[in-house]
C-alpha cells in the first residue's frame, strides 16, 4: 500500500496527483471507448430491413453481442484471473443478453432478488450471482442464503438480520458489508452515492469502529463492498474509495486476524456517450487500482467488479421510424420516447444520445445540417428525445438512429401511454446470420393482458 | 360569444380580468378537492392489514373507487348531458378502474392504439373511445376507422392519410383536429403543450388559412381539439385557449356551412397535491367555458373532456413497509421508488407527494416531526421518495402512506431494478366489503418471463 501523496481526506493535490499519472496521455481507443459507427448502424439497419426485423415494425433496439463479448473478455485479460466480473443486471435485463454475458464467463449482479431470479433463468452458477439490494426483506435473506448466494448487505440492521437466520442454519452464502467511503459526488448526482446524504451502506468515517466489530463478531461477514457511482465520476474518485477500502481491509485483517475474502467495487469506468469524451480505458482502472489499492490483487482475494454501463451502454442502438415531419417547428415525430430514454426526457442537461439519419432504405443521409429536434411519440410535451440536434434534412420514413442505448434505456422501460416495447435483436457479425431475435415486440393485447385483474402471479 | 375584454393574444389585463371573476371566492372545497384523509387512510391500511393485502407484501396501491365514481358523477351532472368525459388511460391504465369509469357512464382517451385495446378490455363501448396520438402509423389510423372510432388527427399529414383511407372506403369515425392555440406555458415545461415550440397540433396563428381549407375539403372533418395542458396550467388559460377555439369554430362554421360537431377540451384542470393549494372546481370550470365559449355549448355540439390527473390523482395512496432505518443519515427505506413515482425522483422541484406516517397496525403515528428522507428501494441514488420532509419518528415496520398517486404514477411504472409491481386494490366504502383486488402483484417469475424471448406476442 503507497502511502505516497494519498489520504484519508481526498485533497485536490491528490487529485492533480492521480489525474497527471493516469489520465496523461489523452485519448485512448481501447476496445471501451468503441461506439456503433455511422456504417455499421447502416449495415444493420439493411439487414435488419431484409431480416423484416424492420419495415412492418417501427421501431427496434439492436444489442451488438459481438461488441458485448469483447468487453468482457478485455475485464478478464486486464484483472486477476481469480477476478469475479459481475454485470449489473439493472443496465440490461433481457434474458438472451444475460445467457450471452453468462456464456462469456462473466457473473451477474442483481440489484432485487426479482433480478437474481432473471440471473436463473440466464443460466447464471449460483458462485457467480452477487445479490445487492438497499432494502432487503426477512424472506428475501433468507432466500438467498438458502440458495447460498454472495450477498453485500447494505447496512448493520440487515447484518443482525442475517446473524439470526445463521444461528439458526448456517448458509453458504458468503456476505460482504457495503461501505460508503464518503470521496464526494460526480458531476451527475442522481448517479453519485459517495456523499454524506447518499442512501447506501455504512460510514466509512463514523461508523468504523462498528465495521470493525461486526467483522470481529461475524465470522460470516468476509467481504468488503464499496461504490461511488459510475456515470460523471472521475478516475480519482474511484481510486481514492479504492484505496480507502483497501485501508480498511488492512485494518479489519490485523484486528481479527482473519482475512477480507471478497473486495467488491462497485459501479465504476465511465462511459463514451460523444467522440469528444475518452473515458479512462479498462487498462487505466485497472493500473489505478492496482497502484493505490494493491491489497485488491492479493492472491487471496477474490475481488469483485459490478460494471454495468461500461459494458453495455456502447453496445446497443436503438433505430426508429419517422412517422411525421412538422417544418414549422422542425421538428420529426418517431416511434421511441420517454417510455424508453426516460433519463433524456426528465434529465436532458446530464443524459443525451448522438444520433444518425438513414434513409428508408437505411442509408446515411447527407445535406447540411441544421436544427432539428426529434419527438417521441407519447402524448406528453417533455417527451423529446433530442432538441435542435444538427442532423441532415429528415423526411417521413427516414430512420433515426439512437446511439449508445444498451444500458438503463430498455431496462427502465416506463408504461408511460402504453406503447409496445419494440423487439431486440442480437447482432454478431462473427456469426454467419448476424442478426437473431433476443425479445419479441410486445402486442396490443400484451398491454391490455399486464393491466387485467390477473396479470400478476404475486401476492 | 362576448367580445368583451378578450383578445387573441393573451394581454395582462385580460388575465387580471378573468381571475378576478372566475378565481374570486378563494377555496371551494367541492369533490374535485377531496383527499384521502389521515383517518380514511388508516382505516384503509387496517382492512387491508385483515384482510392479507398487505402484510406479506411490502406495499400496496389502493384506488379509491367511490371518490373515482364521485368525481365523474360531479362532471355528468355540471357539464351538458350531450358532453363525453373521455377520462385519460395514460393516467391510470389498470382495466378494473377502467372498467368502473365505463360503469360510471364514462368514455376513455387513448393516446396509442394499445390504449384503445385497453378500452375494448375494459368494455368500454366504440363510440365513447376518443383516440389521440401524435405518431398515429398507416395501419393504426386504418384499425381506427375500420372500427370507426373518434380519432384527432395531429397535423395535416395524417388529414392527408386519412383522406386516402376514405376515399377508398369510407369509415363511420369521426375525425377532428388538434389545433395548438398558442397561449402560452403554465408552470411546468414538460406538462405544457401551448407553446412555439410544441410538438402538438397545428397553429393557430399561422395555419389559420389551412385549417379553414381542410374543412372545406374534407367533409369528414368535424371535430377540433385543443388542449393546454393540465397540471401547472391556470383557468384563465384553459379559457382563453377555448375562446379562441370557439372564435374558430365560428369561423369554419361560417365559412363552410357546416358544423364543427364535436369540440373537445383536452387537459384541463389542476389537482390539489397539498391541502394549500384549492384549484378551481370543475364548476368553474365549466362556468368559465361558458362564458367564454359558450359555442361549446351549442345544442348541436358535443362537447368531450378529456380529464386524467384531474379524476385519478387524489383517488391513489400507497402504502409501502419501512424496511430500515438510518439514523445518522435521518432516512428511512420503503419498498416504492423511482419505479413508482419516476417523475418525483427525476423531477422533485415540480412533482412531490404528502407523506403519512402510520405504525405496522396501521394507526397513525404521533411524536415531534422532524426532517426525514424517505428512500426507495434502488440501487439507484436518485431514488428518493421525499428528501428532508417533516414527519414523526420513524420505526422498521411502520406504513408510509404516499397521498394522491392515482394518476401518473403506476401508469408509467418503470421497470428500473425490476422489482414486482405491488397488487393493486380498489376501495369502496359503499361496498359491504369495501376491499377488492383489481391487480394481481407481480411475482419473481413474471419478471423472468417478462424479459424472455418469447414475452411478446408482436412483431
Amino acid at each position: 500500500m503507497p502511502e505516497s501523496t494519498l489520504a484519508i481526506e481526498p485533497a485536490d493535490d491528490l487529485r492533480y496527483d492521480l489525474s497527471s499519472r493516469i489520465l496523461r496521455s489523452g485519448i485512448d481507443m481501447d476496445v471501451f471507448n468503441r461506439r456503433i459507427s455511422i456504417a455499421e448502424a447502416a449495415t444493420i439497419i439493411q439487414q435488419s430491413l431484409d431480416r423484416k426485423y424492420l419495415g412492418a415494425a417501427s421501431s427496434s433496439i439492436i444489442h451488438h453481442l459481438g461488441m458485448m463479448h469483447e468487453r468482457v473478455t478485455a475485464l478478464q485479460a486486464t484483472f486477476p484471473a481469480s477476478a469475479l466480473h459481475a454485470i449489473a443486471i439493472k443496465a440490461n435485463p433481457v434474458v438472451e443478453v444475460l445467457r450471452e454475458l453468462v456464456h462469456a464467463g462473466a457473473g451477474l449482479e442483481a440489484a432485487s432478488i426479482e433480478e437474481v431470479e432473471l440471473a436463473f433463468a440466464a443460466g447464471c452458477p449460483i458462485e457467480k450471482i452477487v445479490f445487492d439490494s438497499p432494502a432487503k426483506t426477512h424472506s428475501e435473506i433468507e432466500q438467498a442464503l438458502h440458495w447460498g448466494i454472495y450477498l453485500n448487505a447494505d447496512n448493520f440492521a440487515e447484518l443482525v438480520r442475517i446473524a439470526a437466520r445463521q444461528e439458526k442454519q448456517r448458509s453458504a452464502s458468503q456476505v460482504g458489508l457495503r461501505v460508503n467511503p464518503l470521496v464526494g459526488g460526480g458531476t451527475i448526482a442522481s448517479t453519485s452515492v459517495s456523499l454524506q446524504t447518499s442512501k447506501f451502506g455504512v460510514r466509512l468515517s463514523t461508523d468504523r469502529q462498528r465495521i470493525l466489530q461486526s467483522f470481529a463478531e461475524y465470522d460470516w461477514l468476509t467481504g468488503l463492498h464499496v461504490h461511488v457511482g459510475s456515470q460523471g465520476c472521475q478516475l480519482e474518485l474511484l481510486a481514492e474509495a479504492a484505496y480507502r477500502i483497501s485501508q480498511l481491509q488492512q485494518e479489519i485483517q490485523a484486528q481479527t486476524g482473519r482475512l477480507v475474502r471478497t473486495i467488491d467495487i462497485g459501479g465504476g469506468l465511465p462511459t463514451a456517450y460523444h467522440d469528444r469524451t475518452a473515458p479512462p480505458g479498462i487498462e487505466r482502472y485497472e493500473a489505478a487500482l492496482r497502484e493505490h489499492a494493491p491489497g485488491l490483487f492479493a492472491p487471496n482475494v477474490r475481488l469483485i467488479t459490478e460494471l454495468g454501463r461500461a459494458v453495455q451502454a456502447n453496445c446497443g442502438i436503438a433505430v426508429s421510424r419517422v412517422e411525421y415531419v412538422k417544418p414549422a417547428e422542425r421538428l420529426a415525430v418517431i416511434h421511441l420516447g420517454a417510455d424508453f430514454l426516460l433519463r433524456t426526457a426528465y434529465r436532458p442537461e446530464d443524459w443525451s444520445h448522438e444520433l444518425f439519419v438513414m434513409d428508408s432504405q437505411g442509408r446515411e443521409k447527407y445535406g447540411d445540417p441544421t436544427p432539428q429536434t426529434i419527438a417521441g411519440p407519447l402524448c406528453f410535451a417533455g417527451d423529446i428525445v433530442a432538441r435542435d440536434a444538427h442532423l441532415p434534412p429528415i423526411e417521413p420514413g427516414d430512420w433515426i438512429v439512437i446511439r449508445d442505448v444498451g444500458a438503463y434505456t430498455l431496462s427502465m422501460w416506463s408504461r408511460h401511454c402504453n406503447r409496445s416495447m419494440p423487439a431486440v435483436i442480437g447482432y454478431d457479425p462473427r456469426q454467419p446470420e448476424p442478426l437473431r431475435l433476443l425479445r419479441r415486440a410486445e402486442s396490443p393485447g400484451d398491454i391490455a393482458r399486464f393491466w387485467s385483474l390477473g396479470a400478476g402471479t404475486g401476492f
